[in-house]
């Protein structure tokens, strides 16, 4: 149950087309559902006024699609992340709902199309093939928390050419989320030629000395550009969350 | 030489106020100063409308003054970090100018009143005493760069009842820097009371398993807070920075 | 065989129920049952009073089943922790016997309410979902061990107001277990909200820069609440093992 | 201002022997003492009738004085730790009290004798003569927050004749508090021959593969002994800490 | 083909037994075998006169098997360790020959009972259950290298009683070898008890802040005690190697 | 002596100009010349016809004067490295001879033009102020070992512009020389802008998670450009030696 | 479409052997191949001469085919490394083309005889058996970019005579790539051998303290050899690219 | 007091050379001899017939003149280890004895020449001048121990031809020690020339990422030669001490 619908409801009692007590009955789920598995939370989003977030990992189909039948029936909006295809196709087939993108592995319980809460387009930047699902669920979870997006990817830093073509592009957003894995170094070349913050996700891609991810996020976190914050490894969705609050600003 | 004394300068030249060979000779210094010790470069400031920042530690008094005066030739504002106070002491005697915050460490060069360029306020919020410095350094830049700031000291996650005291502050911030050594737990308790973006500055105060400041920084980056992003190990400075450009937004 | 058993035995003795060859049959058993695979030493059980507890990972059901026979037959408690559900299963089945916690993964051979030897109660609060089952393990243990129990779960950080709601209950225990995963900062948050000894326990749970329980561990070394002690990541087990050693002072 | 003396205050009002206003004079001061360097919290040691704890270290004698002077005002006992001997003559020469323990580095203000309120005694068991300091501390500390004390030392784990004829001392102790550096491995022998709780202070003593401590950590970490918990590096006043609250238990 | 059997060979010749031809094609071989997995170096067997080692992981049944029958033909004993069960069974298989010991992992092909070139005898010490497959190497390789061996399992620091049990057998050995996990605090205890040579094997048993060995290997590095040094995690037949080179002086 | 002086030599005492004894004289230095402190070994220099090299710390200004005077009188020419002013003047003062630079702390003891044996141009480009010693320390030793050099500094990733002006400079050497702290991305920028050689030296310049030059390392090696190599953190020598190798095929 | 072939079809059109048109649809390919699943940079090989590199972990057989028949159609020869057999064969068998190296894991599309452009021989050394497959990558990969190569295995330090049975082959060499895990030794033994640049791969052969490269990793970045530079872990390929662009000079 | 010396008393009591109650006085001092610093445990020097020793840092002169005093008045050896110059000579002018070796920094209490007990010699074998105090340390510790030592330096991997033309003197020694820093790879190569026990002794010479002797000591860790096994970085002492209990055999 959102900010909005909680506006409407009250709205509906006070010109009476809501009884208190059907009123009551609604707002009483709040701000705890209470399952099995877990105790949702519903509070940090009605707050927020985004989409309550499952990280689906160890949570069998069973468990999310409880989680995400009783959110709904508060009238929340839910984004799952980190949905494997079989999961995803389970969960859908027991909710009679729901929307997968295979890459970005998320999985949206919501309107096809999100109202633009956000201010400006938020450009997510990715260096890699290999960090393309990374950059896939920042974008997904951009674009599902209200943003217009802008997806570059493919514009590694041994390739300068390639990202200087998408220059202007990258002027043009507001915010901007830097996906790379191996020496990450992309968000340093990003941030010099942008004056707009730039949130940094270290991917876990690579071999060797990449140290799954770890080199990435040191990289990030000793950037010579000054307007780098930086996420943890993977963690498109985390990226997301933060450019969404900037973009709201 | 910032955005808005080029802009003066154009409308001057186009007032016929300023001959075309004297603003030429002005603009002529853009966008690199040329100086034995090092090549400014002018250009980022003023792209971005921020003063131009000197990394201090490694440098010379003398050589401290030198960029300073080149820099302030072409009529830029200058801010010093990481400034020991004789270091600071011998700049100011030299060049018979500059601000000097002992605390912060910052010396600085400009008006001592900067215009407020920020929309909203910067909370810069520390755990413990031995946090001031960086929380100092954060709080000083964000000032000098044209921010209101609001500074909260000593609400360490151990004693909840100063940090839940001071919540009408932090929900009042439109950014907020979150500066934390030992453990780092504070941006995860912040973040989740306030739907603002958080920057977390990782110090390198405690001893033993704080690894001078390697606990502090991995414990903001798994922040169970998805408003959170990072920056660098004490780095103050960067988080202002970071906080600026989207307090401008 | 467990110290009340002893001393019954002995008793029987002296009144002349058991004769001394039956009663020496019995006390030969000790302190060592050699047994093909481990020589299991009942010495410290019998010392501390305790239960005899068996580390399930890397014994087959086979070698679970002798092992807990053995014990048995020397009329010793026993609790065997990790244990996964078809091994469970397996040696329940061998034995006909056994009481299994999932969550918990412990399977327990005694009586089904163990007789209170703690003074007052353990709380054992956890921070996450993903942190369940290490919270149950130690809850299971500590149960099994003697103590009255109160497991308050889901009281992460980021969600001040829940954990504020159990403040009563957490200054109601005598003891407390805090177990967490990747940032580690609830043992500091719930240290500072009591006078009792704090048993962090640092979780696995997380991804990237959790590193495997290490952010957590190192989180909760580096605690600002001085009266925090720390066990080994994911060892509910041995955080029960102290906290019921405490609750018997 | 300790609990007692709020007690003794409240009777000395319900007497009439004080005056409404002088006690609330006094009361005023609670909860915070503020001062220019430092938010001094008087909260939890009243809370936990325990002494205020000042960490020495990056704190000049001028600072620490004050914040001595404020809190003595507040009839508060303070221990300070971590404290040079050059630091300590300095404060002490400016306040006119204080008594230093040079090898524990500890200074403490208030009774001389303070009053055993913890029930038991606290062994504090150390293994090499460089670990003696970290062990002094435990000691200085255990004894000023009310406990017995019986300081064990050089009983290393590769000389077992002299921990073993330290047997029934360890026995007789409450709590244990176990010092080791290099290999850490004292609490893990100790632990196996009591049945106590054991808190374990790893110490940076050693060289080489030692890191510092981080070696002794993390070996105390993966103890055999289950009656094991840990703190931080050279944290004697920690274990201390933790010790008094479960000998007043 | 070892040092005795080219001796029998040479004196074969001097004696006119063996034709010259006939003793160059069998000398020939020497000292590399060629095939077409690997160049199998006969000399240094040759030097040290011990049997060849092949360290099965990541070798196929079929590449073992030839290996071994080639140095077979060289009339060379073959000790292979880490030997999968069904690999051994595979390798028996097809060479209709080799004693397989399955807690161990090795598979030897030479006489049942290797004559005694070492000294004295050697012990094995284990601390845990889960250490028993390492030490069992560590035996089996010592056997087959021609030592008596002693092998003392069970005997963690955190039960003293057994390990002082065993004194005397500690005393009696030459050399010891001690096998340890977790804190990896063996190596210092019987380093203590014995005047003679220990070499310390860690362990990857363990789990979180073991770190797969890493904690044992650097407790055993950092030993308070003088006569240890230590092999890598898991190499019992490292171990024995040493061992075996330091029983024949 | 070289090798070049060896071949004049030799033709000298074929010319008969030089008498065989005088020849065997002063070919009777080579390859060893021993010296109270080491052993000094002229025979890697004569065979790859470069200068000796001398690593100055840890070596007293008489010591290092000491080596340089017995490898002058075998007509070698010498560099030493890591130098500090002091040192220098000393060494210098004793020897009547040497060229200090300061930047790179190199000293040298031969011709102040070495004849060109490479066969191209290195460049050295270097990121930022901080990392000029390092990339001081490359050219001058490249420059000693008889390459023309190319020094490009400031040219840091997060300002393209001055990296891209000097793409033609870049383009225009036969080997390259990178060094950067930080998070270390020059060389993959560079990388991608040629076809030649990249060899990239981490600097230990930076704070908090650049780790002393960890992080720049680990960058350096993840690098997506597959032209880049890699040698010891601050290692400016080593990267000139491995170029000299290159640069004369 | 490679620097050759584009030279032919100026020419060609010089000639007026080709339509202005066709040779437009031929160039318009240039510089990207856009694929669904990546963009596809031609550049570079363009630029470099060489043929194109496609790392294939991540991704599907169909998707590799797919890039290949792309890049295939723009005339550009392919190497794909790190392709397991199975994925081999189903890519072949698309495409009906391909030479497949098991060993070295590489599928090569372009003439079975690449022309031979380096100047001189590329040795590739490795020390044990186990490091075979990524010795096999650098040698297949350096063959295909047009190299003379000579293959030297098992040829490890504990073995010297073999070595050094190998100095004429290693000394015949223009570039050498030494392969090696455990503690990585041989880059310097073969760097003390030889006056030519040697490439160091690090292999995550090995177990407990070789941590899966990072020790043989470290023990080549300080190697004593100073013709020593080092690539990523495992990186046959990134080593054969550095000394082809080497062999080129 | 050695077991040598007390044989003699003993046989002096036997022959009625001297008095019970002497013999008495004299054996009463064993096995402690408690100071104020510290408890001097005799025991193990008279069980292992082997000189007391001191581990001088964090010792002041007057401790160590103390410790050494009491010992010598038991007729104990004493050798102390580390030992500044400026310590060592403040020792020897307040005891009026002692031997100090500068560059090993050992200070000897003893016979000038040591009885051999030792029955072959131990060669001490350095790679670099940079080593030379471990070994130098090792050296004078195995001496004093009662060996004949051979010290070897110098002779690193990367210049073949020193170490080859030691293979005599290396293949001579009962026991070697191996001492290395940077990549540690010279017991590799030694091990591989000898059929003898290496012990390796990591040294912390070297710098980047040598990280203080870790390097070189995993790479000794991670042998490929088996008959190799490591002592702590620097620890010269402790490889002497492990050499000479090998050498007794």
């Amino acid at each position: 149950m959102n900010r909005e619908r909680i506006r409407e409801l009250l709205e509906s009692v006070r010109r009476g087309d809501t009884g208190t007590e059907a009123a009551l009955e609604r707002l009483a789920r709040l701000p705890f559902v209470d399952l099995p598995e877990a105790r949702v939370d519903t509070h940090r989003a009605l707050r927020a006024g985004l989409p309550e977030v499952i990280f689906a990992p160890g949570k069998t189909p069973v468990q999310i699609a409880a989680i995400v039948q009783a959110l709904r029936e508060s009238e929340q909006d839910v984004l799952a992340t980190r949905v494997e295809p079989q999961v995803a196709d389970e969960v859908c087939r027991r909710l009679g709902a729901g929307e997968y993108e295979p890459l970005a592995r998320t999985l949206w319980f919501g309107p096809a199309e999100v109202p633009r809460t956000g201010k400006g387009s938020i450009a997510i930047v990715s260096a890699g093939t290999a960090d393309a699902p990374v950059a896939a669920e920042a974008e997904s979870a951009a674009r599902r928390f209200g943003n217009e997006t802008e997806l570059l990817q493919d514009v590694g830093v041994a390739g300068l050419h390639r990202l200087l073509a998408a220059s202007e592009a990258l002027r043009a957003a507001r915010v901007l989320i830097v996906v790379a894995g191996m020496e990450g170094a992309l968000p340093s070349v990003v941030g010099g030629l942008v004056d707009k913050p730039v949130i940094a996700v270290p991917t876990s891609v690579g071999y060797g000395a990449s140290f799954l991810g770890v080199t990435a996020l040191l990289g990030m976190l000793t950037s010579c550009a000054s307007n780098v914050s930086v996420v943890n490894i993977d963690n498109g969705f985390g990226a997301a969350y933060v450019a969404t609050l900037i973009n709201r600003l």
